[in-house]
């Protein structure tokens, strides 16, 4: 009988402990190793990885697999020493796009119907209308028509909102109701739509500081910004000045260049800006698991795994 | 040539001026009254109403169609007086669905996500973290199936919610992922199953007090309470208690029984109940006076006008 695969957990950011359970549960006595304590390095056959430190993927001379435990890779191909040779792989999964289908559509409701003011109203005591305006009447602007980008096109459409999204290459098959943009060409005139902009690109050298002054200034005046993709996506310092200007009336951000964003930071309480801890989807844990297991069982019967990243896109 | 028609604007509730704008776009030259300036009451071809005057409608001798100027009816056949031998229509509006389904998502996600939380964390500088539960572990039921709880049940659908619905006649027709349940055979599994519970039942004898302690007890505990429909599909009373007790969670309310909610309703500034001034959505002021026009106009060439009240069954 074949061994069970030995699995390591990589994260420099956050606690992976959670992640044991869930290999156990997907195959009772798997050997899931992590932390200083990964054992002789020649055993590991599939590294599952949030911001690993760089160096330690390139250590494992058996490794067959390198597996990201989110959606974004962004945090791998960082490492300098990856071992680009290797197969690396996402999760996609229904249950994360739910959850960012219901981050979305909730922060974009937010601030084109006014809740916020309404639960103040409500806690004043005030009975007091903010302007109605039908979601038929705001156009939302999805950058980033992938597995989370269509998926939310397809929400705030159903919804009622007008719904545009830009992608790099065309897109035939457009949920009911969403315009297509692609390319640096139609750029602009996709920007030129977008009370709301939705920003769900991968982070990658092409989309690297995206949300600029530049681009700001090519969205409707007093237009809400939605960052649900990378910290790196959007130049912080260019953020307050369009803020102060009106050119944007606020934004809701959910990922930040440094997490958790410092105590000392200006979007930190600032009026217009509303920030939330990297929280829009997460990713469960079985299912993780049992990508990972899926793959690394593919990868040995000579097949293609899933969601396998090309990287000379990057994505 | 024949005379344009004579149309009286009626309500005790609001003021209804901005209508009269709307009319003469859709027909230039149309003769609109409203107030105590009615002029000769035979003239009176069509009453457009929100909570008309008690007797009002019965003064006009020669009215051929009562029509609401919204998605609900109650407000009319609350009048003892109602001609009940003339039509009575209400608006039934793609835009009026738009706004529902935008309100309905955003107060679902904002309790189940625990959005309150994070924008107090945002304005107090906290990187928290709420729990990340995701909509398929949610299960949102939706009491009355018709043009706007249909409309919230397909876009909590794709947003990925668990849905079912409730109605008084079995629906063969449901969205995609939505479970149907009806009549009062039905009523206590629909309600098990319940983790947020959306009112959008119209306000007839039968449904009137709906939202009491006893129908509470029978959802799961911990619930959230949605009331879109009318103030007094709730026993008010039994509100606190219930949140008191924790059987329900929160409450987020648009309709009172009295509108405004008075300056000393223990609604105002309760930490679980969201007060929101009746906003949830509106009808398009163009669409009411084209709706209204062409069932006079189906009217007067002796067919059936659109969206005609079955005054027996009361919506
Ligand atoms: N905040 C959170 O909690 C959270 C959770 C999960 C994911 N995320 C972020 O969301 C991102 C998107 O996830 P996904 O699964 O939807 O990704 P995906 O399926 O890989 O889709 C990426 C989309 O971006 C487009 N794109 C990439 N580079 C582009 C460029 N240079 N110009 C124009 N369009 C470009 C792609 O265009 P083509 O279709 O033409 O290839 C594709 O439509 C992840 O990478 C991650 O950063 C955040
Ligand atoms: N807060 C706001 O801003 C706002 C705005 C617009 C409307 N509303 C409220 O929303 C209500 C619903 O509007 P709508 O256009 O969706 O109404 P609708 O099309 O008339 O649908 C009513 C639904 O309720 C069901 N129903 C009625 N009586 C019932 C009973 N005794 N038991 C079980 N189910 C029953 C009907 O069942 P069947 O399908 O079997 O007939 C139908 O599915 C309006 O009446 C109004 O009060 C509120």
């Amino acid at each position: 009988m074949k061994k069970p695969p030995v699995v390591a957990l990589l994260s420099s950011a956050i606690s992976v402990q959670y992640l044991a359970d869930a290999f156990e549960t997907a195959q009772p006595g798997i050997d899931v190793r992590m932390g200083d304590d990964l054992g002789p390095l020649e055993d590991i056959d599939v590294a599952v990885c949030w911001f690993p430190p760089h160096g330690r993927l390139a250590q494992f001379p058996n490794l067959q697999l390198v597996q990201s435990l989110a959606a974004g890779v962004d945090h791998i191909l960082a490492d300098p020493a990856l071992p680009r040779h290797l197969p690396l792989c996402r999760i996609v999964d229904d249950t994360m796009a739910a959850g960012m289908k219901a981050y979305v559509s909730w922060a974009v409701v937010q601030h084109h119907r006014g809740m916020k003011a309404y639960v103040a109203s409500s806690d004043a005591a005030k009975w007091e209308e903010q302007p109605v305006v039908s979601p038929r009447r705001h156009r939302v602007g999805i950058a980033g028509l992938g597995t989370l980008g269509l998926a939310c096109a397809d929400a705030l459409a159903t919804i009622g909102y007008q719904v545009r999204g830009w992608s790099r290459s065309a897109k035939s098959d457009l949920p009911a109701g969403v315009t297509g943009f692609h390319g640096a060409d139609q750029l602009d005139e996709f920007l030129s739509g977008c009370d709301t902009l939705v920003c769900l690109l991968p982070l990658t050298p092409q989309t690297q500081g995206f949300l600029n002054a530049d681009l700001f200034a090519k969205l409707p005046r007093g237009a809400h910004l939605i960052n649900v993709g990378r910290g790196d996506h959007l130049v912080e310092a260019d953020l307050l000045p369009a803020l102060a200007s009106g050119q944007l009336s606020a934004a809701t951000l959910d990922a930040f260049s440094v997490e958790p964003l410092p105590k000392d930071h200006p979007f930190w309480g600032h009026p217009n800006i509303l920030v939330t801890p990297h929280i829009a989807t997460r990713t469960d844990r079985l299912v993780i698991a049992q990508q990972t297991l899926a793959n690394l069982a593919v990868l040995r019967a000579g097949q293609h795994p899933l969601n396998q990243i090309d990287l000379e896109r990057g994505y």
